[in-house]
């Protein structure tokens, strides 16, 4: 099969490699419909994660059709249309049994496209099959699950849930990129008075309106804090979402709360970061860190296959399977071409 | 009457003062039966907490019994016997009404010797007396209630619930003075399996383990991170808290909680800190700080009167009111002189 | 005055009373700008209240204007536009201090209309008016305001807060009176799947559908447990609200609700249901009773203010202040009017 | 081998069956080493568990030695000793996604000695072995870590957590039998004021008194709602657990909670019970039941291991495997006998 293949830094090709197989009983072989591209791919191929070595195939987000399945998967059939998560669970270690998955304690957590081979290929096999894909509900496109892969759980439970958005907060979100935008879209579900938008880049800003802020800041322009604390009587907002994964947007993030809020940080982070502890000690702040569990996935499909929440507002661009260069390319110049999130599909 | 005046760093005097008098009608008269003397007081007279300026009479605990109340009082009448909370909660605003009084909007907050007169005298004006005061349930010695007017609810309100520590879990203490050792203290109401007290002195450790600690780490001579991971399978603490406020401690305390753990900061910091999100993004990691609410007195009161908290375990030395030299030497020189809390009462 | 007053079972006059005055520093005197009829007078009206005594003035909502207060009021000022809430808030007894207001030890709770002379006049006295009114903000109608006084945080705390409605949600509720109606629209601030409104009326229904409700089951024709488990797969709702107050509606709703799921009842009761615990022992529910506490007023109005909850949908029918007879009849044959929430509003 | 085998109503017999085998590639076969007797299996022998049919062996609690695993087992090995819960669990439904396996739907759930083959026998094929069972810890004894078969997990999640104990709190449980004792042992995890213990029989008062119980009212001669009341100043119990399952008893345990408070149902019900909605609607009361889900099973495994749990407490008598009849004789006579829990091992 053809698979895109990660060479060192800077370095990926689109070529043959072979057939993936059962290697244990929970495991599944799952064809490759849609497939997408995260900003985690464009970290690994700069290098930045000495975890994936050379020869690994790329790519933890897919939707799929099952083509063979362990002896030991219980409720998964060839022929099945399922989604594969970023998240592999085991199902029965500690951090399992807490819906915890992304800390999996048994041999799974984010490995996909990391640890072991992933998504951007024709087939792809899938540890814990049962535990670690969701049936795709009827009616509802391949490209609109996909985004329930990794971007809006993680969005929604890092970012929303871990911030504990309440109806009528002011939710402040800094970075309106991909993550940010999920964010956005999910605090919506929750009804807050306001979400701020906080970014550099006015054609960003654009989207989060689309997605539901209702205040853009391009903070090279304007000073987020006195936007912030002018919109809530100088207290601060209910809760700020880190959405970028740098220390100064860190800090700008912490800075934006008010006394007894939230700051969830969804980013990826490579450096430490500064923690005014001088004055934030006193302000009884909530500060918290995570990768997704996609413990929400089940809840999100039920409110995609709602129409609650269109998950095919992210995708602006469309690419064959075997395009990936391209859709490299494209997604990894969003800040020229505008890419949310790109989708290649297999041919049908 | 005779007050313990702040005249600028380093400077302080036992002096006569005016007596206090009723200003706003929720205002209560106290006479000061017994007062304490807390590190934050210290961290005044080095010049620490410029709010406080010169004239000022400190301290922010005491158990009195009132003597005059202004005529919007509801619940207090001349001769009650009351506990004096370190914080004021106006009992009307938005954070009052969430029980937040720490951050009272209204007037209220830690105002007790900082921004107003505080306790250390013979008398004390204490404002929104109806919702600042507590009465002395009967049977309860006055020391036992003193160490309610801060440092216990501080302890467990700002370290274990915050860190929600429940049962079977492991708690990390780092720093065994008084707070810290409050911290150990109410942990153990809620039946943790093991409560890990780390500190650099053997002194502090012994009075850890009669506090509640069953694990003693000097870190001087032992790694406290391999002392946890050998004791939870390398995971780390559910809970770890913070009780110094310097930045190496700060760091040490996140390094040891789980990936999906707490940590609570107790302590009171004049710098930043560094956090170490280039591993934390990724840990599910929950940091909280906070200046005490006192929302947990009633409850600790029935805590005290039902000796399910010996509070006055941490009373080490007594003094008479007029003796407020000697005792601020013994509390500040607390390494010699094995001082945890010192109790300073009028004369009958 | 001019005021609604209560003579025992069916016998009410619109008659000349006293103006009310101060009796307690912490009350205030409100000229009642709009008011409303509740339930609950139609209740006290057929004799079912005995607590409410002849000469009492009914009524527990209203908006109005403070023509006096107290000298113990500290945040109100002659001239301010203020809501008026069915519940009074002592604010420092142990109930209050954790915004469990309805619970109030101190004096409060539900009096108004009921214990004390209410807001169905030209004037009400309202004691502990700090925290007890709140704030009318700019830019919104009294009679959006009006509808905060109870049945909007009735329906949300003590049907959706209390129930736990979450994104993604079956939610049933059993009644669509103006009280279910409220419970409707605040369960569409969470986002859940489905709304499901269960009634004996289609004009109810109709209005369910109005308020947010996606499936309307007429039990006259239709069987409420099948819908929800034709719905659910078998499993029943996540969260089930009863707004009627009858044994038979509140065993309808222990029906419908899914194992580990939420029962919410809002609804007055006059005798015992039967709880079926021969089958619930083993289903992991939770049932939730309650009097509203208003503390999520203020979280209301923010949603109001910002077009967020469209308070005004509720009210049906307008009268002037002395049209209390007509406004009676109108809002006691709500089946054939098709009355809501009336408004009776003084001449400017 | 040898089997405690039910005949209907009234009848069982210690006789032989064939032994068990692994039917599915992820059970295991379990020697028994220890088993005990619920009160369910009462129940069951009186006929009132109709699912429960001719043929089917008893019991739900086992500590055993794994001696046969079937191929997708990948956590358990031949040799292990293992704790086997009284709630088997698929591990990938949605309930036993969220912890609660008691309603899984998947095929476990409370099955064994009810809808298959059960515990009181030499071998029992354990389904979903990996998980369903638990490691026995190094260091406990076999009849410690039986009692987290189902007794303590039941009394510790459907009544101190369910009824949400903390500290300080005034717990009420009615019902000093074995279950009864539970929740108080587990009560006392959390540090509440006072628990009291009501019951008709001052052998099990005594019995409660051992178990952390501070209040003793035999309900024969004095009034539980009055002694509650004097205790808390006329407001009730912070929590009240029923631990019984009749009708009169329930009534009973909702009557003793205060406004705001919690009752835990953990009694099994076989007919319905009057809930007095009239005077219960206005009190904010939370009603839990439930059927154990066992998520707390490692908790309680550490607090054990640690002697934080004095487990050996609940056995009073010890047989061996083949004294069933003898067992059930004095555990189903525990008036006279003043039996807790019966503990039957196999010769060694």
């Amino acid at each position: 099969m053809k698979a895109l293949v990660y060479h060192g830094p800077g370095k990926k090709a689109w070529e043959e490699k072979p057939m993936p197989t059962i290697l244990d009983d929970t495991d599944a072989i799952v064809h490759v419909d849609s497939v997408t591209i995260c900003g985690t791919d464009l970290h690994i191929l700069k290098g930045d994660v000495p975890e994936v070595t050379d020869g690994r195939i790329l790519g933890h987000e897919a939707v799929g059709t099952v083509t063979e399945v362990g002896s030991g998967v219980k409720n998964l059939s060839v022929g099945d249309k399922v989604l594969v998560s970023c998240i592999t669970a085991c199902g029965s270690c500690s951090y399992c049994r807490e819906g915890r998955y992304g800390q999996c304690l048994g041999g799974g957590g984010w490995i996909l496209g990391h640890l072991i081979d992933g998504t951007q290929a024709e087939y792809v096999r899938v540890p814990f099959a049962d535990t670690s894909t969701y049936a795709v509900p009827p009616g509802v496109s391949d490209e609109q699950v996909l985004m329930l892969a990794d971007i809006l759980p993680t969005g929604y439970e890092v970012g929303v849930l871990n911030g504990t958005v309440k109806p009528g907060d002011v939710v402040a979100v800094v970075g309106a990129g991909p993550i940010g935008l999920s964010a956005i879209m999910g605090s919506r579900l929750y009804s807050p008075s306001h979400v701020i938008a906080i970014d550099l880049a006015d054609s960003r800003l654009e989207a989060a309106k689309q997605f539901g802020a209702d205040i853009l800041v391009n903070n090279t322009r304007e000073d987020a804090l006195r936007v912030v604390q002018e919109l809530t009587g100088g207290l601060g907002a209910d809760v700020a979402i880190e959405a970028v994964g740098t220390p100064a947007t860190f800090e700008l993030t912490t800075s934006l709360v008010k006394p007894g809020g939230h700051v969830a940080n969804i980013g990826v982070h490579g450096e430490s970061a500064t923690l005014h502890l001088e004055t934030l000690w006193i302000r009884n702040v909530t500060i918290t860190t995570g990768l997704v569990d996609t413990f929400s996935t089940p809840t999100l499909l039920r409110l995609v296959s709602g129409d609650q929440i269109d998950a095919a507002k992210f995708v602006t661009h469309h690419f064959r399977l075997d395009e990936f260069e391209a859709a490299y390319d494209v997604f990894g110049n969003a800040a020229e071409t505008g890419a949310l999130k790109v989708v290649l599909s297999a041919q049908a």
